[in-house]
């Protein structure tokens, strides 16, 4: 029995639903579909999963999806319209009589879905299922998420070849006589990608007094003798699967501040990498980053390492496990970043990431690409 | 009084309270801040609202925001977390105790979020009172959305140039000695947009049989004679307002059905344009399209015109007001599409795709490019 008919029947329900659109990971997941208006997805107990879509989505649906396919015509959707002219309340009715009984939802369900369906049969909540299961890689993901790792370290060595190759003139970088800006490398990285078959958006390349705030995406030109964040989380256009990375620049020489941070970032991501493998917590990697940074002399507050180690990475950039004070045991098959920095607005920041795979004796990272701060 | 606080007054409620990602378009409406995890934004009856974002955001949410800032952290969240250790119980317990009393959520406010609250106070649903607002626009904001429409007019102009440049070889066309694929051409229009500050994704450059499903995104070689449909939305990275246009071309010769479904979409196009003005409603306009088509012989079902007229246009592609079966009174301000297509599996489709604003008297379409078949 698969793990989402374990939940139903443990709540004892008769089917799980979900209402979202195709960039949600969940529905992506269960249904391979990706459509941009929310749709709804029933599961009943032991069968097969349905989609219901709009009339102009069926055959696409019927294409491209993993599951059996109704329209909402199909499913009786504007006759339930005829008595109850309110669509949500139409719609759960619809949902009611499909399920025939108490139906289990995921917790971002949207509440007035959730209060129409309540005047049919208890709404249950799920407490991740289908999160967990995504968050446990299969070979074929594996090899899907790597491929984007190895495109996502072409671009960074791309753009960091054009920081690099950049004139200089009173301290501002140039290229092909125009000033090297944060917007005109961002979009040189998402176009780059966009050719190689991957999405991007809110790409980072901060400079100066900008990477202090970690997702600032930067804005103005780039700066000699400052450090330069570049953070890349670009999306596999044919299957939703995402990769992460981070690294931080300096094209000149770094204050000495931003050199001792970017060695103390740098070894907190060997020793956390050292530390991942299956049934370690994420907790206790996150931990250990902190206490290295307090030893190191940054105590972490409203400024020094002020977010997560680390993070799933799979149809979402973000999702399960989590390297933090709150991430549990982590398992074969998970995806996850490691990215240690630290952000002072008196000096800027500093931020080093890599992804890989957790194994059972190490952690397989699938990021390649150098570590160098002076370019 | 604002629309919001009549809202909140209305519901007998002290606050309304939303939790999602600043793409989410009420969230950036009411925030003007763009990130990509979920935050809280919470307005107090007759006060500013507040967002409560993780530290590490918070110096970024004060530069880019227009309302009170606050972390999680000076939300008081840890402390509440000690007690509560479900994340959940604790947010609720954070937002019941700032909110004061009954909160008033959006349709869509996650389920679980709104379980735990219900522990605190009563939670009342809002039906769309920011959407409503948002769909009448501001001078600023018309301007803002004609701008993204003359730069997707542009991409449209470079993308049938492409094609009407074209080389044929045994009815396949080519560019530079390489076969001119819809990847191909959807991966030009994004970097075109991308170098003008615009993203967009899901880009429709279909052919053929694929034309009969309006949201395929298209694959493969472009073919002479065949139905072309280019569907382009880019969103405006720096304000996150949209465009929407729809153009079908043939290179070469169209079948004579296509033609005459040009024909009959071209002229359903120019009959609901003369119709939009204030005060008309959204369902009036699009009956008088589908029984525009059935006097020309295209009587809608599983094929034929399946599909909404129009939709609002501002920070979310898809918004109020609706020009369908459903659709309400228009009103001066509004941005809507107007977007006719035929689709038959035998044939291939067609769409045009014009947006504009609704006046008094008028509608002012922003859309400039011609209207073209045959290329």
């Amino acid at each position: 029995m698969n793990s989402l008919d374990r939940s139903i029947e443990d709540a004892d329900a008769k089917a799980y639903v979900i209402f979202a659109p195709g960039d949600n990971p969940d529905m992506r997941y269960l249904t391979g579909f990706s459509v941009s208006d929310p749709v709804f997805f029933i599961k009943k107990l032991h069968m097969h999963g349905t989609l219901i879509v709009p009339q102009m989505e069926k055959d696409r649906a019927i294409a491209e999806s993993k599951c059996d396919v109704l329209s909402r015509g199909d499913a009786g959707y504007f006759g339930y319209l005829e008595t109850e002219p309110d669509p949500y309340a139409a719609q759960a009715r619809m949902i009611a009589d499909i399920a025939g009984g108490n139906v289990l939802v995921p917790r971002d369900f949207p509440l007035i879905l959730a209060r129409e369906l309540e005047k049919f049969c208890r709404v249950k909540i799920d407490r991740g299922t289908v999160e967990k299961t995504r968050s446990v890689k299969t070979k074929a993901e594996i090899e899907i998420i790597r491929g984007c790792q190895k495109a996502t370290d072409e671009t960074m060595d791309f753009i960091i070849s054009k920081i690099r190759n950049a004139e200089s003139e009173n301290g501002e970088l140039r290229c092909g006589g125009l000033p090297l800006t944060s917007g005109y490398l961002r979009s040189e990285i998402e176009c780059f990608l966009l050719k190689r078959g991957f999405s991007s958006k809110d790409t980072i390349v901060s400079c100066g007094p900008e990477t202090a705030m970690p997702h600032c995406t930067g804005d103005g030109v780039i700066l000699e003798n400052e450090p330069v964040v570049i953070d890349i989380f670009p999306c596999d256009l044919k299957t939703g699967y995402y990769a992460d990375m981070t690294r931080t620049v300096v094209r000149g020489e770094p204050s000495p501040e931003i050199e001792d941070m970017y060695s103390a970032v740098s070894a907190a991501k060997k020793l956390a990498k050292d530390m991942i493998r299956s049934k370690v917590s994420g907790k206790s990697v996150h931990n250990a980053v902190v206490n290295f940074f307090e030893e190191s002399g940054y105590k972490s507050g409203a400024e020094g390492f002020i977010h997560s180690l680390g993070h799933g990475v799979g149809l979402a950039v973000h999702e399960s496990p989590s390297l933090s004070p709150s991430g549990g045991e982590l398992e074969y098959g998970n995806i996850v970043t490691v990215e240690p920095g630290l952000y002072y607005k008196k000096y800027g920041g500093v931020r080093l990431e890599d992804m890989g795979l957790v194994e059972d004796t190490r952690f397989d990272c699938f990021t390649k690409y150098e570590e160098v701060l002076r370019i």
